[in-house]
């Protein structure tokens, strides 16, 4: 096949580490350009900036296009999710480009460029990886955080809604004013409004806190415990060193001197018969 | 005995995975209709509310009589707390809905069927059964908080009551200020105020702010410290794998070459003299 | 010894579980009595107060009476630490009630005797000494943390002070507005304040923050390590069980099989020689 | 050489104790003489404050002098991290001083002659040290978090700039106002502002609340997990006691009693053979 030597010259300049840093330094740059942006500039340097939003985007695509020609099958590409990331973030901030009308999304898109920011660094990587692994843990907990949630912003909204509508008004205004309350932002103002008419309701907010509170306590305890177990874990198999390690190896070494010290035995009685 | 196929039938029924799935469902159904409720509606919707929340209120009745008919005696049913939670939860959604004038009191009641969900998904079961396992290592630190909060209070109302009656008109209303100051909601205020007449005021609320912040702290380690030993100890107890596990095993092993190696010196000091 | 007999039952009565419980009841009640004295009241209900207040006072006194009377030698009851505690509660409480012009001071010095609480019930006292363990841990990160409010507070004081000298007057009044920064009080508006005149200024308040979050964060951690420190040490030794206490054992046994080992290795090696 | 006799008197000073102390009581003086000049002052008491000020000028320069003079080498002193900063920040509070223009700068400089407590106190040493090795741990957790901060300020710019320039005028304004919603400081203002014409906006809120505290939740961790590792290592290595200590020691003498055991088993067959 012809394609093949040009296909490894690529997968050599994908590896290249003057390529990785060119690629980098492109996504950062790209992340400038998008905060330049925001501020109000003359007609030639927003000319300037949509040239280089248009370099950004064409660099982006043959990068991409480099990676995919690299793989041994064309398909190879989309097996890692974090390829599937970048192309997902590469084509998105090319479709728009075309419409006029929405400048706003077409802009939106854009700026998801500097998330690439995260595929390329492996260290962060790790660290999302990471992060998603501790996900679940979190799941069942943030759904009994939703429960309080619901049932103290339903008692909230029957109670003290003819008090003020605007906070109190339905079952979702509730809620985020008792967001509100978790982060203490103005919280008392809120109290101190609805203990004009039940005086008693300082006992709503006081347990609220606290229930939040306790919750969320234990959410990170739990993800403090499954982060530790795992790089504890990973520690133990990778290396095979540490107090774990050791352990391990003290385990296996005390299984076979048991084996030797009954072979030792039977050979010791087998003598004494003999005589 | 006629009825014996019915229960198991009801049993079998109780088990199932769609029923199990269903029982949810309408759960979370009932939530939504609670939250629908609180917003402003049409008189149609209404009356759909109202025949909504009867259904929910039979479907739960039924529901439950299931799962006493199915336990194989009436009263073992009320043997785990589980069941009871939700009997009250359920007869206590069914009883003012007789009575008119106590509308509200009939929502509220309405509102905690929402806990059922903690009692039918297994993963909450569990996470509530810990929360309230690491409960009574917080009890003696909450008493030592109230006991600083109500030394602080107290002192508070002696010596400011006069500047601002409203935060410091007696210790009831200067705890619920204290409290204020604690989550630092606009407690510079507060302090401002009190350091016009009183200018070393200010020892005052910082003492108070390091010393709940040391022992919410500490409350807060005991709480982390409680949950790992427990966790620790179940992983332990139930594998038997991991670092405890393994060194509990290389104890009884040790103990055991102990032994043979008492027997093999026996024998040798036994053959030794026989010559 | 006439003075024997008495001395036992004074002390059985020290020690007497009813005694203990009536103790506890008394304080809780003098701390509602001195609670109560914040509350605006009528003429009689002040007099019985004042009634009450005495009565507190002499039981007090009678109680450390009888516990000064049950020790076997007079100046024993001042060598644990907690007796003193209580003597100077309760002749502090006693000593400004002839004065009739510190009538504030007298209340302020009565609050103090919920304290006592502590004193009384074991569960807190020992909270109160592991709490004081930790202390020494933390002292030179509070003296770290000092010197970083110190110079952030200089520097606010020179370049801030002509801007907003309610805030900035000098270096005492900048520390208490660091502090308040540090508390997320308000602080958007004292830096808003200062960044019309110094755009740049939001590094110091960003860096200030970042300083003492990081700073703080270090003394949690260092109390979090010191009290698991102390805890797995005092179970270590006190059980001998638990992982830590096997691996000793382990230790321990493994020593005296090396020596097992060597014996039997000099007996094989000797009876060899002989044939 | 006739300097030797000299050399090691001054590094005698220089070790002793009294020393010191004087060295630490004229730092503290130094900073106390700092924080007396954020003070309006009569005539007089400015002179005595200057005076002062280059009487711990010159003691400072006297003192690094003598360490200088104590080292074997001239250059020596330049070798350890700690003579460096000494060096600096005496230098530094050394050269405005003939300017009389710039006396803020001068004044700024001096404030900084308190870090020295840092460098003379070696517990403050080790502390800093101990910071600063946690650090790298967090580098790519920060930027992590600056990405979030830069995606959401850019959206939040393009989105919302119309609504309030003040608050996201452009990319850098935008990340403050961030940074602010992140502290929870008036968060809510900020909210319901942009909720006029974007009702939905609150999800860019809250999902910006929840991702922060979730990274700052896992860079806490990731300190916490780094110090204990580290702590244990060091106890590990020096002590050799500990559990980990002892597993060690087993693991070692294991091995010894292994190689023992194949000896005995040789020795016995050898002797099984011969019969």
């Amino acid at each position: 096949m012809i394609a093949e030597p040009l296909k490894q010259q690529l997968f050599k300049l994908h590896q290249n580490k003057l390529f990785e840093f060119l690629v980098i330094s492109i996504i950062v740059f790209s992340a400038l350009v998008t905060g330049a942006k925001t501020y109000t500039m003359e007609s030639t340097a927003t000319d300037i900036v949509i040239w280089l939003d248009m370099f950004i985007t064409v660099f982006f695509l043959v990068e991409i296009a480099i990676r995919m020609a690299a793989e041994p099958r064309f398909f190879d590409f989309f097996k890692t999710g974090w390829n599937i990331f970048d192309f997902i973030i590469v084509t998105a901030s090319l479709l728009p480009i075309e419409g006029n009308d929405s400048v706003l999304l077409a802009r939106l898109l854009r700026i998801f460029r500097v998330l690439r920011l995260i595929s390329v660094i492996p260290e962060l990587r790790i660290l999302i990886s990471a992060l998603i692994k501790a996900l679940p843990r979190m799941g069942y907990i943030v759904l009994l955080m939703f429960i309080i949630f619901y049932i103290y912003a339903a008692i909230g909204s029957f109670m003290f809604e003819h008090i003020n509508p605007v906070l109190w008004g339905n079952i979702s205004i509730a809620m985020l004013t008792l967001f509100r309350v978790a982060t203490f932002e103005d919280w008392t103002d809120v109290m101190y409004e609805t203990m004009t008419e039940f005086p008693l309701s300082w006992i709503f907010y006081l347990s609220f806190i606290f229930l939040t509170a306790f919750v969320f306590l234990n959410m990170m305890i739990g993800v403090i415990l499954d982060v530790m177990q795992r790089e504890h874990d990973a520690y133990y198999r990778e290396t095979g060193e540490g107090e774990a390690g050791e352990v391990h190896w003290i385990k296996e070494h005390t299984h076979e001197m048991e084996q030797r010290l009954e072979r030792i035995e039977e050979l010791l009685l087998a003598s004494t018969k003999n005589k």
